[in-house]
């Protein structure tokens, strides 16, 4: 059967922890793959907030989410050309720390300029930010891709950061498929309940 | 809700590739803790090979299934006091690439004498053996024990011996919480389909 690859595994975290009338943010919204998948998770009474540095995947995850207006499944969607790392302001203030997940897959722009890249600082900084808006039992998954170029310095900054949160602060995991030193890995954090 | 151990994940992913009926191996049988579980998804048409160095450890697996006796649910049931490393002449011919899963819990035997622990040498010679047992689509899981002494070694020995692999052999990962240094982790490596 195989094992679950690292996207799908993020996936079934985030389903798991999630359900309709949740507020979910995908803060690498790229071609709109996932933001449809936890739009579909949230459903007509939810909120979806997509953060993206180029309005090309804005267009792009409008374009994809168009679908499930037919059939009356489209949640309140807040599409938002800004850093991730401005996370914390972009959200509304009645949806903090009631944030179900955040969702990283970082990396470039499929189809799009690869020169446009996720950089470790402010990276760090938009991990913060999700943790922070998440509710007790809320789940933050990072894609990582240590293939490109800058990706693995990305990729160790961003496993430092899961490494030394505390224990009464979050849980972390790490998932990775060893076989291939280049193909992408999921690090995973849960907000403790209080 | 909180992230699967890494023993309840190698549990799940076993149990996800095991049917009644099925060959299974417990590599460290230790309490019999894992075994019994092993033994719960072959049923009593199955068969159970349980491995360990110590006669402790094989009296207290015994007793520990007793329990499956008594309502009819005992497999077939091979206790061995030999090394896992022997595995591949200890277990028929007729079993041989017919087997579902073999589990490898490491370290040393809870309550037992904590200077008999596994050694990295016949760690991965059982591990080899254990691959070459399986049928296609069956798992090795590996629990390791970085913690104690001489078992990041061993850790670090499995998880490279994992990373080797050829893909076209075997499909590898490794699941672990980055938090705690010392904590368990989890390589596990399925086989592929002819």
């Amino acid at each position: 059967m195989g094992f679950l690859s690292v996207l799908s595994m993020a996936h079934k975290w985030i389903a798991e922890r999630t359900g309709l009338g949740d507020t979910v943010i995908d803060a690498t919204a790229g071609g709109g793959v996932d933001t449809l998948a936890l739009a579909s998770l949230v459903g007509s009474g939810g909120t979806v907030y997509a953060f993206d540095i180029q309005q090309e995947a804005l267009d792009r995850t409008q374009e994809r989410l168009a679908s499930l207006a037919t059939e009356d499944r489209l949640p309140r969607l807040r599409l938002l050309l800004q850093s991730h790392a401005e996370m914390a302001a972009a959200v509304d203030e009645d949806a903090h720390e009631k944030v179900a997940a955040v969702m990283f897959n970082l990396g470039y722009l499929p189809g799009g300029d690869e020169s446009v890249i996720t950089q470790p600082e402010t990276t760090i900084a938009a991990l913060d930010a999700a943790l922070s808006l998440l509710r007790p039992g809320g789940i933050v998954t990072c894609v990582l891709y240590p293939g490109h170029p800058g990706g693995e310095l990305e990729a160790a900054a961003v496993e430092a950061w899961a490494t030394q949160l505390p224990g009464s602060i979050a849980a972390a995991v790490v998932y990775r498929q060893p076989q291939r030193k280049t193909a992408p890995y999921l690090v995973a954090v849960e907000k403790r309940q209080r």
